[in-house]
C-alpha cells in the first residue's frame, strides 16, 4: 500500500484544496525578526539589490529568542516552536524545545526540511568553496526537489524566506541563485544564516524533531498524507565548540532525547511507524552521533537513514483510535556527552 | 453557608462589577477561526440570511489546532488553552492540554459549560430529530439556563458565537431559536459544530477539564465566588470511531486523567473541595465511562453527578495560605482504554 | 578575573552595541494593563497631573493573570513569564511559573530586580512613613543605584513604569521623587502597586527566580557580561495572609522549589557557578524563609546574602559546551510549608 518514494504521487488531498502559502504565513515572523534584530542580536545586511541577509551566528551572536523565532519562520508560519523549563522533580534535562503542527506534512517536509543543496565552486565565489543545504518556506518557491512532486506542492509568493545552516554569508552567485529559482525579485528574499556552533543554530536544529519523524515517515515508504497530526519535544544543549560536536549534539539531541507523537489515519500505519520510526531500529544507533559520523569517515551518506529519527515515537490512529508506542529516551547518553569535561555533572 | 443549587443567588461581586463581556472578549478569535478556515480545515457556510456555520469535523476534517482556537471561544477569551508535549521522562500520555483563568467562574460556567439544550422535532426539520448541547459565549447573550440567575450575569453584545457538540449540522429551525433567544442579527452569530468523534471535537471537551471543576462546585452547592482562579491539565487522546466509545474518552481524560488547581476564598471550603471534588469520591468511579454508560442503558441521568470531576485536585486558600490535595490520576486505566487494540502499548 | 563589585566596570559589549529601551519594550504590555483592568481586577487611580496608579492588590482583587502581565512588564519586555500547569504524573507543585529571556542581564538586573528604595517620612506624607523598593523598567531612566554604572545601561524613553512591592498606594511626595530622578512627564508614568500578601504580588515576586540567579552571579563577583541566555521554573504558591509569611512564601518558593538554567562564556565560570550559586552554599540554607528572618529579628540585613538563589542550578558554557549542575530542590520543605495547618496535604 505504501507508495514507494522513487514513484512519487501528489498526495494533495480533497480537504485540502486551498493549500496555505508557507511563504505568505511566514511573512509576519520575517518582518519581526528584522524589527527587533538588535534585541535579538541578529545582524542585517544587505546587498546592493536589496536581499536581506540576516546574520543570526556568524558575526553577530544571536541567541535563543532569535533561534525560536527562525525556527517558526523555518516551518512556514505552521508550527509552533517553545522553550519549556523542564518541571520534572528531577528532570532528564533543565531546558526543552516543544514543537508542534496541525499541517505536519506541509510545515515539516514543505518547509523546514533542509532538502535544497546550495553550493559555488571556488571559481563561483572568488574565494572559499561554498556549501549548504537550505530550508525553509522559500524551498517550497523554488520547489528544485523531487520531494515537492509527492506533496503536490508549490507555493506562490512574491516573498520568501530561507534558512542556511553555514558559518559565512552566503556569496552572491548562490544569492543570484536562489532568486532565480525562487523567481523573486532581489528585496523579497531574506536569507537567514545560522551556524552549527551558534545557540540559535542549534535551536533551530533541535526544533527539527517532529521534522526528522515526518522525515522517516517518507523513508519508510509510508503514504505522507497519512500524517494529520504531529507534535514533540527534545531537551536544548549549548553548542558544542567543534563543528562535528556542534552537529553530533543537535542530532543527539534529537535521536536519543527526542519525543514525538504523531496521529496517522490508518491504525497498520500507527502500528508499524511505533515499530519502524524511533531511532533505535537503526544499525548505527547507540553512540554518539559525532563518534558513528567519525567512524564513517565523515561521510554522511554511509550512516544508515534510518537512524534519523527521534527516539521515542507515539502513534495514534484516527480509524481506530488506539495509540501506539515506540523507543524510548537515552538520558544516560545524553548527560555523558553534554556534562562537564570529564561527562559527569 | 454554602448556597444550594435550587436557591439561586446572585453571586457577583463589588470587586466584579464591570464584568466583561465574554462575546466581545471572544470576538477577535471567533475572527481568526473565520480569517484562518482553509488553514484550520474549517469548512464555512453561510446560510441565506448571513448566519456562518463553521464545521470543524462534519465533512471538514479540522484538527488540533482549529480545537484550541475553538476552545479558547468557549471559554469566552477569558481562558488560556494551549498544547503542552509531555516533558517527563517516562509520561503517562504524551500530548497533554492545559487550560488556565483568572476568571473561572465567568469564563467556565458563564461560557464554556455545555448548559443550553438545543432541539428540533422531525416536523421541524422536515428530516432527523436534532439535539445539541449548546455552550461557548453566546449561552449569556440568551441567558435560558437557571444558572444565570445565580451567576448574576447577563452579556450584551451585538456579535455572539456558539459551538455545538453535534455530528451534523443545524437545521434553520434550531438557527433561528438561537438567533431569536440571543437577539442577534443573523450575520451575527457564528455557529461552531464540532463533532465528538472529530480531533477537533475531543480537544474542545478534554479543554472542559477546569468547566467540570467548577461544575462540581456548583453541584456540591458552594457559592461560586468562592473560587478566585483556576488551573489544570490532561491528557489529549484521539478520538476513538465509535461514537460512545468517543464519549467516553474526553470523560476519562478529565475523570482519570485530569488535575485540577483551584484557588478559593475560605480555609473550610478548600479542604472541603479537596474531600468532595475529586471524581473518586463518586460511586461510579473506577471504570471507563463508556462501560458505565452502557451499563445504565445509555441513560445519562442515571449516573451519580458526583462523577463528573477532574481524578486530583489541589485547593489553596486565601484566607488561610493552606493548599489541600485529594484525588490521583489513573494512568493505568487510560493506558489500558487508549492503547492498542489488545489494550498494550 | 572576576570584577569585584566595588569596582564596577562598564560591561556593555560591541554585540550589544545598541542595547534596547526597555521602557519602550514594556510599553505595549502597559498599555494592555491599563486597557483591560477591568477584566485583571486591577484598580485604576490617577492623580490630578495625570500619573496613573495601578492598584493590582491592596483595595482590588488582582489575580494571577494581573501577576504574569506585571512581572513581563517588570522585565522591561525583555523576558517571557508563563503559568504551567505541572504536567508530571505525581507533581511536586501543580502550579508553576516558567521564566525565559535572551537578555537576562537587561531584563533581571537593569529593569526587573527590586533596587530602588523610595521612602517618605511621615511629615512628608502626612501620615503613616512609606517604604517601597522599586522595580522594573523605570528603575533605568533613573539610575538612581550604582548597578547602572556596572551595567552601562541608561534607558532614555518618555514613557515608564514602575513596579512597587507594597500594601498601599504611594504617596504624592514619592510619586514626585519617581517622576523628577526619571525625568518624566506626570501622565507618561505608570506605577503599579503589588502587595506581597496579593495573588499578583505573589506571581510577580516568584517570576524573579531567574533575576535571583543574576543577582547571585552579580554578589559572586562574576561579570555579568558571562550570562548570555537564562531561564528557570519555580512552583506558584498562593499567598500568605501574614505578611512575614507571605514573603516567605515568595522567598521558599525560589530557595528551595526554584531551579534556572543559566548559559554563560566561559567553562571555569560556568563550573564555578554550578557550585556556588545554589542556595545550599549559604550558612542560612535549610529552614523556611520566614523562620529565618524572625531568627534574626526582622533585620534583613543579618541573613547571609548567598541565601538569595534558586534551588537548583544549570550552567552551560559557550566556551566548552559543557553543562554543570548544582544544588537540588526540596520539595519536602515546601510541601511542609504550604500544605494545611497541621502540614500534611
Amino acid at each position: 500500500m505504501p507508495a514507494s518514494p522513487s514513484t512519487p504521487e501528489p498526495t494533495a488531498d480533497a480537504n485540502d484544496a486551498t493549500l496555505p502559502s508557507v511563504n505568505a504565513l511566514s511573512e509576519r515572523l520575517v518582518a519581526r525578526l528584522l524589527e527587533q534584530a538588535g534585541r535579538l542580536r541578529v545582524a542585517l545586511t544587505r546587498t546592493d539589490a536589496g536581499t536581506v541577509i540576516a546574520d543570526a551566528g556568524v558575526a553577530a551572536r544571536g541567541g535563543i529568542e532569535a533561534g525560536l523565532l527562525i525556527a517558526r519562520i523555518c516551518m512556514g508560519g505552521l508550527g509552533r516552536v517553545a522553550l519549556r523549563a523542564n518541571l520534572d522533580a528531577a528532570p532528564l534535562w533543565p531546558t526543552m524545545l516543544e514543537v508542534s503542527t496541525s499541517a505536519p506534512v506541509l510545515a515539516c517536509l514543505g518547509s523546514q526540511y533542509a532538502g535544497w543543496s546550495l553550493s559555488a565552486t571556488k571559481e563561483q565565489t572568488g574565494g572559499k568553496k561554498f556549501f549548504s543545504l537550505g530550508s525553509g518556506p522559500a524551498r517550497a518557491l523554488a520547489v528544485k526537489e523531487p520531494l515537492f512532486a509527492e506533496l503536490g506542492y508549490r507555493d506562490r509568493h512574491t516573498r520568501g524566506a530561507l534558512v542556511l545552516e553555514v558559518d559565512r554569508l552566503p556569496p552572491q552567485v548562490v544569492i543570484d541563485k536562489v532568486l532565480h529559482d525562487c523567481g523573486l525579485a532581489p528585496d523579497q528574499l531574506t536569507l537567514i544564516v545560522t551556524p552549527t556552533q551558534s545557540v540559535a543554530g542549534t535551536v533551530q536544529v533541535v526544533a527539527r524533531v517532529v521534522e526528522v519523524a515526518l522525515h522517516k515517515v517518507h523513508v519508510l515508504g509510508v503514504p505522507l498524507d497519512e500524517v494529520r497530526e504531529a507534535s514533540g519535544c527534545a531537551p536544548l544543549p549549548p553548542p558544542a565548540p567543534d563543528g562535528i560536536q556542534a552537529m553530533g549534539r543537535t542530532n543527539d539531541a534529537i535521536l536519543y532525547g527526542g519525543r514525538v507523537h504523531l496521529t496517522v489515519q490508518h491504525d497498520e500505519v500507527a502500528r508499524r511507524l511505533a515499530d519502524e520510526l524511533p531511532s533505535a531500529t537503526s544499525r548505527d544507533y547507540g553512540r554518539p552521533f559525532a563518534e558513528i559520523f567519525t567512524s564513517f569517515n565523515f561521510d554522511f551518506y554511509q550512516i544508515d537513514p534510518a537512524l534519523f529519527a527521534p527516539a521515542e515515537v507515539w502513534v495514534s490512529s484516527l480509524e481506530s483510535g488506539a495509540t501506539y508506542h515506540g523507543g524510548q529516551l537515552d538520558g544516560a547518553l545524553l548527560h555523558h556527552q553534554w556534562g562537564g569535561p570529564a561527562g559527569t555533572r
